[in-house]
């Protein structure tokens, strides 16, 4: 059973959440449930003109918002709001164990921030609502997968998290990740930090004293992994099939290979919490929300993903 | 008139400096010279079954290696010896006007470091003999041309060299480098050096400190630039055609969406220096030299570039 947040109601999220539940058969659709404002939904069918019955076609947890619709692609504090109350409920729902896995819909952080909720996204938010005080970020595309040793900090700060433990960590995270899709021994590269890992000590010597420890530890626990490996090769590397994960380093490293061939398509997966994760990995699209043309693909990459990952826990 | 140097002897250097020359017409080889070992190149016409007249086909200056032909594939001093001294020849060819615009085969850092020159490469060694206090990096590829603010240097060192002075010279000599190349008013975009460009300070304000008065300095100067934008789409975003060339922060961040995108077919270019140089983006293939099954395409990219180049200051 997965649980489908529409995100910030004045974006897109709700018209590709119908648009993907329209493409699922009965079976799948008794599998799924939508947490968001069914007067929302209902102007969304609209507009797309579909007709499903709200609550018997397809379960739903009503999260009302006050004045429904609101105005789509228009920033709205109600909206914001109303992705924090969307979430809360379906987290409440997952530790409940109703719901296996949760899948979002795009927010909008203006938004969000302005209804008071201060958060960097969907991920602080769940590891606030879970109690959690560590979570990591996946970016998963068809030919390249990616986990983040760190997300949101800056640079700087990233490059002082990339210790031994937080890699190693990183790694046995990734490693059990990908054995509930099914791998049975995923091929994990650490990406370097240093240009070239430092060439031996000439820039930088991060690469030996914090990244091989981490690998030699994790290949010590029987893990398939290897690295430090430079960053300007590895994900060239991954893409074309030598691995089938990446350790990144930090946000940009991973974000930027993963975006230039999957840009918008690839499923931002959250691990390291009590519940599972899936997201799309756009955002509200404001300019275009409530117009009934967004491209509901990646909402169906990011279902189909969650539907792949074994039972097990997350972490 | 250009200058080719064949790089270390035992690398693929001398093949596809060959096969490259083979493919030019006689005009273009008029205003082609090359700079290697005679022995060696005579060797390699044996393997790959050419013909050329070296010397009357062809122009080249003789950079005699002891023992030539060393073995191919085979790390040798005498090797990164003989790529030091070709290179030194064409600088000084150039130096004297008798050549436009220098194109290197690759060298062996091992071997040149085993002869005892130590440099990070061409790059430092050019900079060297030509007394050259900094010199700058573009990776130019059919879609993405990317110049980096700081190259081989630790993540760390590469973050502090990032101030406005440095990311301003950089954006000046990648908008004059790219009106040589014919642009009329090109269009920059300077990457950001924090996930979000720190998404307004919550985590880093470099970018807002450092790279946004570079920016705008730019603009002052009338130079068509932006940024900062985010790294994860600045480089999806040039390479579906909204800039003509990024600015990068530091080395990977450059060298992982040109490498993602075009591995081994990106031309590496030099600036800063008072020469032209262009190179390969590939190694001395050692695993495959001296089997004339080289592809040449990238060297036939790199002199492509090089006649490209209006005739003007690089600097």
């Amino acid at each position: 059973m997965i649980g489908i947040t529409i995100g910030d109601p004045a974006g897109v999220g709700p018209e590709i959440t119908l648009r993907a539940v329209a493409d699922m058969d009965a079976s799948e659709r008794a599998r799924t449930r939508i947490f968001g404002c069914v007067k929302t939904l209902s102007a969304a069918q609209e507009i797309l003109g579909m007709n499903l019955k709200l609550g018997s076609d397809i379960s739903i947890t009503d999260i009302p918002v006050q004045d429904a619709p609101l105005i789509f692609g228009k920033e709205d504090a109600r909206g914001g709001d109303a992705a924090f109350r969307n979430m809360q409920a379906a987290v409440h729902s997952a530790l409940a164990g109703e719901i296996n896995c949760i899948v979002t819909a795009p927010l909008n952080k203006a938004s969000l921030n302005a209804a008071g909720h201060h958060y960097d996204g969907h991920t602080g938010m769940l590891a606030y609502l879970t109690n959690t005080p560590k979570a990591w970020m996946i970016l998963a595309s068809e030919r390249l997968k990616v986990i983040h040793n760190s997300t949101h900090v800056s640079l700087k700060d990233a490059i002082s998290r990339a210790t031994p433990t937080s890699i190693l960590e990183t790694i046995r995270i990734g490693d059990k990740h990908l054995k509930r899709l099914g791998y049975e021994d995923p091929r994990i590269a650490v990406a370097g930090i240093n240009p070239h890992c430092g060439e031996g000590g000439l820039f930088g010597n991060e690469d030996q004293i914090n990244i091989l420890p981490a690998v030699e530890a994790g290949q010590k626990e029987g893990i398939n992994v290897c690295g430090p490996i430079p960053a300007d090769t590895v994900f060239h590397r991954a893409y074309n099939g030598a691995f089938d994960l990446v350790v990144a380093q930090y946000h940009d490293q991973g974000h930027i290979p993963v975006k230039l061939v999957a840009f918008d398509t690839a499923v931002n997966v959250s691990l390291g919490l009590p519940i599972d994760r899936t997201s799309v990995d756009h955002g509200t699209a404001f300019d275009i929300a409530g117009k009934g043309i967004a491209d509901h693909s990646n909402m169906i990459e990011a279902i189909s993903y969650a539907r792949k990952l074994r039972t097990g826990l997350n972490r």
